[in-house]
């Protein structure tokens, strides 16, 4: 069985040398003071946490799943004792602000502290992750009162949350919700209808559930502005804020899934629950789309999580299997980490981890920017860059996660396969994260559609003035040339393809569906390109001067460069080529 | 849940058009006379049966799982009522020879109707299967008593077979096999030790199981050349052919498998069980080749089945889901076949079967060519093209399949990853495929290793000059002209780059498995440009006549060049940008 290791040394890297965030916080007044110190107290607090209290939920909870029983979901053995010790702890409030009784640390930590837990069980871990969300569209759009009820009781993670916004036949297009919400008259709601696909609908862990809920009003718009959020709690508060009488909310069933078993997820009827409006009427998509994009950039998180687990996971493997002999070792048998085949496994994952942990922290870093800086265009740039990048972080870094879960198991071949071994459950808890929180699809159109052509190209100027500044300033001036010139090029190639795309677009309604994926990944590629070239960058004196760890770092970086990145360009070249015809057949006769 | 149509019109025309069997096949004396239509019928009449038969028992069979049960293995429910209908409609005998009891068919047939079951059950098509390599085995280098004795019962499918090769510590490098046998003095062989992952190593299906072992003499040389080949059934035969005395052989474990759950995979004991020699001694392993290369090019067989399957099952729901507008349709929920992202995926799988299935039947062809052509320059050709071609089908097609099964999950969205809707089995079950019978690394190194470098790429050359013969002919002068252009553009850089890393190779041990999975991918991407250009000229005419089903093929074969070939240069690029200094770098540095 495999076993997990926070790896704090390269996490350091990423933060003191890479991002500088004693340098990035401290510029921050919410922050000042904090350094890169205490970070790293909270950071290994939470991987003690992670591997010592979360792992061994892992295999288990695979293999029991969630029991629906007289309408209550029971979660797998352990998963509330866990859940207990993690509010004991206080996880919940780690990026909560003081003022509702947070600890008023950065996002960039809550990041980390994900990754273990998604490293380490993603299954467990959903169960938390959703009050971030709900936390934060509450603080921003909940009445007073909501506030002063909810957001204590999120924040110290006595009660979880939940999204409830798919329903049998809205899924992608929120815009179709059919879930009901008549005024009771007092000021509350009685909302009905079914939804599905919800997680943490039910379970065990915590004394009452917060649902976030999308429906209409009586008379309300068609479509996606005639849909308002609620919240509906399992239990409504009493007076005093503790759980009083059970709502009208009930969990009709829960899914058998291919992964992440032990995450309960519920089909939900509503049958005149109590529920309390969230922000202006009609406004319900909008507002919860400030769960959604902290969802959207959570997931990246996760898929960093459940990438690094695969990747150790298989150098651990590939160190003990010997077989077959080596090209340098004399014995019969080497182990297979000796085989030029295996390397390049382990340096894909290696390349797409680090990669992706780069990304998912300098977002983070920009979301606390974006909420903190003090000057307006330092945080309109960080919301850029942010809105810009959460769907590349969502769509790119659960693709390569996948992918790195699926390297795992061909590194350890037949074993590999063996539901003992344990990494072909990595293979089914990564597979969602390429769907839920808008597939990755969706999230190619909203770069591609929304994000860059109805934007005019501003925001993707932002990001390749950035990238050109780097280039420009002494510390790009310091990263190998090849590294410098490509990165270089595919900013000029991403540049002049997305003025092609825009122009093409206006003629074209089919052009930003039938190319939006293989864009997505190339403005990925940009992104990793423009950090491992920073990573190379910070490392070449010392690389050179012989610092194994740094040596390290310039080997992942050059094997990106040279065997990975060359997929942007295919991506450049299918898109070129890209005539729209397949778009605009008869589908009868194109898939008969 | 999903159903299987058996695609005979896309059969249909790679049979009677691509490849022009009435006359490929009349060419060959053991099949003159056998043209198209008798084809046809076989195939119908094998779709109906896959269909009927088969299919019923993929989802149960999953969720039921094998049974060990008093040392015996149980298959799910209605596994053994299904072999008995085929082996009362003749299947096995399909493509074995006439002097055996066989129908002496095409294996281009068999390889149709192993498409139909794996599309429709790849856990229970694990069964039959692995008899046909073993017929092969003992047919080539059996004695005359033992051929006399279990071909007939290969044959007629009453025994079914088995490989035993891997063993614990001995998986790629089968040199290494610990397994004894000892000489009993009356000509047979007492054989000890255990063997791992043997599929179908006992069942109920079939009165007896024919072991194919490999194992060691007594003094036998070190490595791959002290191995020999024995046979071992389960039921020693009696006088009359009929199971007799239970042999010591016994199963001590059937695995938990991420997939093909309803396939027993079992860990099997040999305590002096008694085995007959086939072939000389120390050559088991090169005539375990012979089983292991039918194996291989049954594998990509069982790829195009699953890819084919998930491709149909992504259509229907594509077609039957309504959810966001679409460009060109003016109702709020379109059925998501109209966007033009979906349609990407469902193209992308539709390139993969349509190109698998190519050069599956191709091969499958050559095959026959390489047994049964008079002409001997003929047969030379015909294996040289199997030999180089079967690790690329095998490797190439199985990734390509993995990729259309999660593709059929991806169009499903959040549904896909449900159990009931049965497309997440897809993944699970098409996941060995890239692992067993050689891993895709395995054949990557084999391909480029030993079937190019060392070969002196010789029978590359063969496949080069093929294209070339092809571009210049009448026929390819009717392809598209981006096509042959592209495809001989394709075909020079291959050229160059065998000819370079033959070059590198002869200094750097590492190179070959430092670049072999991407070689690998562009060799299967220039089979694919060959045969969708042939495709493409076939169709040309009744394309442009405006024929819906000629114009689809097109619609195909340009997406394939468009969308897909690109990876081919991406894949160049990376062999080129290796720099190899990541193979010899301390590995306690690299991934520490």
């Amino acid at each position: 069985m495999r076993s997990f290791v926070a790896p704090l040394g390269e996490i350091r890297f990423i933060l003191r040398e890479l991002l500088d965030v004693d340098r990035e916080l401290s510029g921050l007044p919410a922050y000042r003071g904090l350094g890169a110190d205490t970070c790293e107290q909270v950071i290994g607090a939470a991987a003690r946490y992670a591997e010592d209290v979360v792992a061994p939920l892992n295999a288990r909870g695979d293999r029991e799943g969630c029991v629906l029983e007289a309408g209550e979901v029971r979660t797998p053995h352990g998963y509330a004792a866990a859940y207990r010790a993690f509010v004991e702890q206080g996880w919940p409030a780690l990026a909560c602000r003081a003022e509702d009784g947070g600890q008023a640390l950065p996002s960039l930590l809550n990041n980390v502290l994900y990754e273990f837990l998604n490293a380490t069980c993603p299954a467990w871990s959903m169960y938390p992750a959703l009050a971030h969300g709900a936390y934060h569209t509450l603080r921003h759009y909940g009445s007073e009162a909501l506030r002063r009820l909810y957001l204590p009781k999120l924040v110290s993670g006595e009660w979880t949350a939940t999204m409830c916004l798919t329903e049998p036949q809205s899924g992608s297009d929120l815009g179709t919700v059919r879930c009901r919400a008549e005024a009771a008259g007092d000021g509350t709601w009685r909302l009905g209808g079914a939804k599905l696909f919800i997680s943490g609908g039910d379970h065990d862990l915590a004394e009452n559930i917060v649902h976030l809920v999308l429906a209409r009003l009586p008379g309300a718009p068609a479509g996606s502005r005639g849909v308002s959020l609620f919240v509906v709690p399992k239990f409504i508060p009493d007076a005093a804020g503790r759980p009083g009488v059970r709502n009208a909310v009930s969990v009709t069933g829960i899914e058998h899934k291919m992964g992440i078993c032990g995450s309960a997820t519920c089909a939900m009827q509503f049958d005149g629950a109590v529920g309390w409006l969230v922000g202006a009427p009609h406004c319900g998509l909008s507002n919860a789309f400030v769960m959604m994009n902290a969802a959207r950039l959570g997931v990246g998180v996760q898929a960093v999580g459940i990438a690094e687990a695969a990747s150790q996971a298989a150098i651990a493997y590939a160190r003990q299997r010997r077989q077959g002999r080596a090209a340098n070792i004399a014995t019969e048998a080497a182990p297979i980490i000796a085989h030029a085949e295996v390397r390049r496994m382990l340096l894909t994952q290696k390349a797409w981890v680090e990669g992706g942990r780069m990304l998912a922290y300098w977002l983070g870093l920009q979301l606390d920017v974006e909420a903190h800086h003090e000057d307006p265009h330092a945080r309109q740039r960080a919301e850029d860059l942010v809105a810009l990048l959460t769907p590349v972080a969502k769509a790119f870094l659960t693709d390569n996660a996948s992918a790195c879960a699926n390297l795992a198991i061909q590194v350890h071949g037949g074993y590999g396969y063996m539901v003992e071994t344990g990494v072909e459950q990595l293979v089914r808890d990564a597979r969602i994260m390429q769907i839920y929180e808008g597939s990755n699809g969706i999230q190619a159109i909203d770069l591609l559609g929304r994000k860059v052509i109805a934007d005019d190209g501003r925001r993707l100027r932002v990001f390749l003035d950035l990238i050109a500044a780097w280039l420009a300033s002494p510390g790009g001036q310091t990263a190998p040339a090849p590294m410098r010139q490509r990165l270089g090029s595919l900013a000029a190639d991403v540049e002049v393809l997305s003025r092609v795309l825009s122009a093409r677009a206006a003629s074209d309604p089919h052009l930003v569906g039938a190319v939006a994926t293989d864009y997505l990944r190339i403005i990925g590629h940009l992104a990793f390109a423009y950090l491992f070239a920073r990573s190379a960058a910070t490392c070449a004196a010392r690389a050179v001067a012989g610092d194994p760890f740094f040596q390290a770092r310039h080997v992942v970086a050059a094997f990106y460069f040279n065997r990975l990145l060359p997929e942007a360009d295919a991506c450049l070249a299918a898109i070129r080529a890209c005539d729209g015809d397949f778009a605009v057949r008869d589908d009868a006769i194109l898939f008969s």
